[in-house]
């Protein structure tokens, strides 16, 4: 993989990678060449025991672009310069204009509960040039690529002693809020180890304690055994939708064998798991033959210096659909309580993604 | 506060209330007369640590009521029988026919994970007899009322031994999933303690052992003298956004001095809790001049027979909208990290709650 960094107009940074070499010649656009100002905090919610972020740094902008402009394309059109530049590479990583951590940020001023600044990243990352692809469309090698890129984002934003956690993560989809539709994910670097993955690796920490043995590892083990909800397998890496889903069609997506993080992927588990990534994104899409929204974020372990035996790198998709017309709305039980109630049985959804048939070599159309 | 409890001819159970007594002639009602065979169980998520819910009850229904067809309408027409009897009463609760947990809950099969039989209760209050009211068109007397509902209910579901957390809760809006606008809420109740209740009574546990005063009490006292973001007090009772909000529009609903439970309310604080709902949901309504959708839940102490001087009974608005024509939608950082992003400050929203005029006894139409 070739990387090349790069300075934009506005002072943030980028990095363009590839699987060929990149022309030192391409100049770094921007939407905008004011410098970017934000300054989020944070601030401790007592009664959860958690951090908030604020960022009230959305201004109104007299930016106004064209209909068809699409920020995430390449730049084309000098009146109005998008984020990507014109040249050959793959995938495009910059951080993000509206950001609710940055590596700069202030004191907050005095407040009723603690606070914090902010002092983490959010980048963007442009999966491909392509504004009609998707994840489903990509070549296995294109996704292989992709989990180099979020490997070296984890080391470059890990090194930063200020950030404990890195989450790749990618919001597919209207439904889940998404109104660009140029394939693209985010990458949130945290001054903490955020509550979810703290939780999980509690969880894996105590298993491990125990056991001696990791906690998704032995998860895998009885998954496979079972065999009843498996999407994807080979040799190096699985899918399935976990026997206990907490979304109607949730996969993980996993090397078998635990790795801390992407970095610790052999050649084979992460070819592995871009073929099941591959598997999963086009069954989704195949399921009602149209594009098929999802959150999909990857949990590995933390960056704060300290070894991490219980992690296990892996991804989890969470689709907001529970069937082809209806959405699974989070509600009462689930953001009240934090019991997800659901209403289809794991065994019955993955029975519906393992009758997708899909070709991991055919082209395919977004 | 009367009462009357009947059973549907399903075999469910339902209770009116009513603060005028109500007739021994009225007869319950239901869309269907099959029996409600519904047989959930809970899956453990050894990841989270925590409990899913699977209930693959929904089947096909025959059923095909006219397009004007409420099922929360008093039952007029005895060709498609409604959820309430015609007759003389203010509030109706009864069994969910749909639901998550349930008191008859059998072993479930053998499975990769823990299970257990999903033994809890999910009921519907439906909080008028007019389908166009709603919290904020409803009078302060009637809103007393159904804090005394809310009451009864906790004390009757808590009784059961199975039964460890009464949580009253509120989905309002097509924003949130609700298709049904009659005016309701829902009452879950768990067989456990479930995880978000659980994390705000650790905090609430440790601080008041640290400081013997509650969390809760003494964050009010800190909204009081900072003085920002309150959007109604009297002497009982407080309406505030809170200074950590995780949702731009939240606000939180309490009596100022901490009771355990609905039942602990004095007079004079239920009648504050009441006058502090109908502001902030006027206040709601009024923002923007259109019925405001929010998720409302009510957390109080568990009904574990333990003693809980941690804990406050208050309520929580999750309001989906951050501006007027945008929504929050809940991505990568809220459901993946747990960390919420809010691109508004709470004094901000605050303003624009407080400058919303609004008169408690001036009747609203919905």
């Amino acid at each position: 993989m070739y990387s090349h960094s790069l300075l934009k107009p506005d002072g943030r940074q980028m990095t363009l990678y590839s699987r060929c070499p990149i022309s030192e010649a391409i100049i770094a656009t921007s939407p905008s060449k004011e410098p970017v100002r934000a300054n989020p905090h944070l601030r401790w919610h007592p009664l959860r025991g958690e951090w908030v972020a604020y960022a009230s740094h959305r201004q109104g902008r007299t930016f106004l672009p064209p209909p068809e402009y699409n920020p995430l394309a390449p730049s084309r059109n000098p009146d109005f310069p998008t984020e990507l530049p014109v040249g050959k590479y793959d995938v495009a990583v910059f951080q993000n204009r509206f950001p609710s951590m940055v590596t700069t940020a202030n004191n907050p001023p005095d407040c009723i509960v603690e606070t914090l600044p902010a002092n983490g990243a959010c980048e963007v990352v442009v999966f491909t040039q392509d504004a009609r692809a998707s994840l489903s469309s990509l070549t296995v090698e294109h996704l292989d690529l992709i989990l180099q890129v979020w490997s070296d984002r984890t080391e470059v934003l890990g090194k930063n002693p200020q950030i404990q956690y890195v989450l790749p993560f990618e919001n597919k989809g209207v439904e889940v809020g998404v109104t660009l539709h140029h394939p693209h994910g985010q990458i949130y670097a945290y001054p903490f180890i955020p509550p979810v993955p703290a939780q999980m690796l509690e969880q894996q920490q105590r298993y491990y304690q125990e056991h001696k043995r990791g906690l998704l590892a032995d998860l895998i083990e009885k998954e496979i055994a079972d065999n009843q909800r498996i999407i994807y397998e080979d040799e190096d890496a699985i899918a399935f939708v976990p026997v206990c889903a907490r979304y109607p069609y949730e996969v993980w997506v996993a090397p078998k064998q635990a790795v801390a993080t992407f970095s610790d992927l052999s050649l084979e588990q992460r070819w592995g798991i871009a073929k099941a990534l591959k598997t999963v994104t086009l069954k989704y899409d195949g399921l009602w033959n149209r594009p098929f929204p999802y959150l999909m974020s990857w949990f590995q372990a933390p960056t704060d210096g300290l070894a991490h035996p219980e992690a296990h790198l892996h991804a989890q998709f969470y689709p907001p659909y529970r069937t082809s017309d209806r959405l699974k709305y989070l509600a009462g039980t689930e953001l009240a309580a934090g019991m997800f109630a659901n209403d289809a049985l794991p065994e019955e959804k993955a029975k519906e993604l393992q009758a997708v048939n899909v070709n991991l070599r055919m082209p395919v159309s977004a």
